[in-house]
């Protein structure tokens, strides 16, 4: 009698087989790695928070797509769908235990009852990087150079990061006599990439009148080069002032660092996030801009105003690692390291043996060496299909001759070259 | 008006702060690197499955605690309370994607919804590693290598690993007429050492009779070295079988690789569960046995028994990183790593010069330094405030002077040394 196989898995929800995961860990720790070079410190907060918490600030976009219910006890709690909440939540709460300037990474799941699509799930990774507690130029420029310096590491070279800044933007749009409405025409900036040319126009039109559109227009189109746009973004905002100053002391700090060919100054850049109050941006793969920014961030300047009676700065970035690895997976432009962490594995051809290759196996792990036996006599070509899909690159062999001679036979397992009577 | 702090977190959750969140992940990445180094591969699963699907082996006791809902499509749905439940279901979901022997490693967040108590959360990390797809002596003695090995690899030195097979002790218990009690004696044995002596004989009387249970007495009781006890229970179950071969093959490997110290032979170690089938073990801190084991696990004959028609032979074992840390901290035997990852701070004395610190920490970095700029032009009480939570060992000054100059003054920020006019 054949049973049925009775598994199943919930929509938008998946495994990660080991070579995704080796994929994901590697990614993951070279990201971790640059922002602790550049001071960053790792927390943690829980899954699970009360409902009142998560949601305090949301639309109903939000709350349509929590993971919500009552626990045993009845309260109502939901699973984290961003970390940037429970990161307000847990300042507040910590506020005496912390530091200032504190700057954290946190790399963590996160769940949205989306509508499941291609590279989209209910569960996704996100890693968040913050500094708060510094208005200063140089925690923007800090941020936006680790946007780089983290996403280089992981070999995504290709980017350019669009850069804005919203009080020049709400300058200007008071000058025009729209500030009334700067919240609409954000988001429908935002929206721009997604919509037809004309309409775009035409909705603008709608909102502002006219001259007005037309002003926009002139507003949030960039010029031939970062310091052309600031000049003309400076002009129409009605002149220098503290925060076309700080756009210069960033764009100062990224030439000095001779990273200026990664950053644009963009003024259609707005997030449509509320927020955001000083600098923002958004980052795109040059041979992919379709899948949107795979990283985004900017400033704001009260991150834990729901929870504490205190404005607290801060500035910070966004990756949806799940994206990007969906992203550079399309675009096939990294290599996808696979199979296993191993660099020899002891065939076993002879299960007596066993204590021989243990010493064997220990030997060279004190030579920092990561050697696997294979557990069981198998015909070799199990045991080569093993290693194959493990992606090991040297197999040793071991008989009972060798072990007279004290000796082994090394096959590279890439080139089948094999050399005997190595020494042990 | 002063406004209340309007936070909140669940009972029996916490956040991680950063000296907390370095020391776990400082821990899990040498945990992680030991798995590697042996062949040793990542998995994940979702926090999230069908309910039906977790709960397919349940007892009441697991049912009580799982956090379970029906999600926004009515699907009723809960978080994953263990690690093997979901394994067992991703190796059915995905046996012909896998080859075998497989080795994994699985170190997650699970949740339960227990009594919270001193240690006990209701989410904490787990982690496991299985071999599964090999029946052999040596996959059970690698698991147990790497009990002791990764523990080690932690600081973890000072352990006893408590080994049984409940093959003998089920050989046993038929030859004394007792096998169909099999389950409620290994259970009863599994109480022991949470009962009372007197408890624990008089609870055996009333199960198995006086004289059976002198004979449980006697098998469960260790002799004083590992050979000395396993020919008393090899001779009480009927003299030598292919189960107490395994333990004799096993010892040899543990005895050739020098490590015999670390475990003992323990006939009363059962586990309570019955999936088990083969050898079985418990890890205790010899200097804190209390806390219970840190590290258990056994061989199990059909892991994925409940979603397919097949049956899948495997041996396992499964660290409760959150109770071990609680009671390594309790210990004080290990050193929390704490702060962060920095070496070197540039002290900003003179925002002026921002330039000048980025070129230099850039130089810095060059050469694999961790290196952070203090983003504000603070007072040095507060800079110098900062660099202590962070546990930063040098601190760097670089003055008007030292740029013409080209040089910077070094100060080591625990004995307070200061090195002047060392050359960029």
């Amino acid at each position: 009698m054949e049973k049925i196989i009775l598994t199943k898995i919930l929509k938008g929800f998946k495994d990660s087989l080991p070579n995704e995961e080796i994929f994901k860990s590697n990614l993951i720790e070279n990201l971790t790695g640059v922002y602790r070079s550049y001071g960053f410190v790792p927390i943690d907060t829980p899954a699970l928070e009360y409902t009142d918490i998560l949601l305090r600030k949301s639309n109903g976009e939000t709350e349509k797509q929590v993971f919500r219910f009552n626990d045993n006890g009845g309260r109502d709690i939901s699973l984290r769908f961003d970390l940037t909440v429970p990161f307000a939540r847990f300042v507040a709460e910590h506020k005496n235990e912390l530091y200032f300037p504190f700057k954290r990474y946190h790399i963590a799941k996160v769940w949205r009852g989306e509508k499941p699509q291609a590279g989209r799930y209910r569960e996704f990774t996100q890693c968040d990087f913050d500094i708060i507690g510094s208005d200063s130029a140089y925690s923007d420029f800090e941020i936006l150079s680790l946007m780089k310096e983290s996403l280089k590491k992981i070999g995504v070279d290709n980017i350019v990061i669009h850069l804005n800044h919203l009080g020049i933007f709400k300058r200007f749009l008071n000058k025009i006599g729209c500030i009334d409405k700067s919240n609409d025409i954000l988001r429908l900036v935002d929206k721009k990439q997604k919509i037809e040319a004309n309409d775009f126009i035409n909705e603008m039109v709608e909102l502002v009148g006219k001259k007005n559109a037309d002003l926009i227009m002139d507003y949030i189109t960039p010029r031939q080069d970062f310091i052309l746009t600031l000049k003309n973004i400076e002009k129409l905002a009605g002149g220098p002032e503290k925060d076309t100053q700080r756009i210069k002391d960033i764009y100062l700090m990224i030439t000095t660092s001779g990273i200026e060919e990664f950053y644009t100054l963009d003024p259609s850049i707005t997030r449509g996030l509320d927020y955001y109050t000083g600098i923002v941006y958004e980052t795109f793969l040059t041979k992919m801009p379709s899948i949107g920014s795979i990283c985004s961030g900017g400033r704001y300047d009260n991150l834990a105003g729901l929870y504490i009676n205190e404005k607290i700065t801060g500035v910070g970035a966004s990756i949806g690692i799940d994206r990007l690895i969906a992203g550079l997976t399309e675009l096939n432009t990294v290599n996808r390291m696979s199979g296993s962490y191993i660099d020899i594995e002891i065939y076993n051809t002879d299960n007596s043996l066993m204590p021989k290759y243990i010493l064997l196996a220990n030997k060279l792990r004190d030579k920092g060496l990561s050697v696997e036996i294979f557990p069981d006599t198998k015909k070799m070509s199990q045991q080569y299909a093993v290693t194959d899909k493990k992606n090991i690159p040297y197999g040793i062999f071991l008989t009972k001759d060798d072990i007279e001679k004290n000796t082994f036979t090394l096959k590279n397992l890439k080139n089948r070259e094999v050399i005997e009577n190595i020494d042990i």
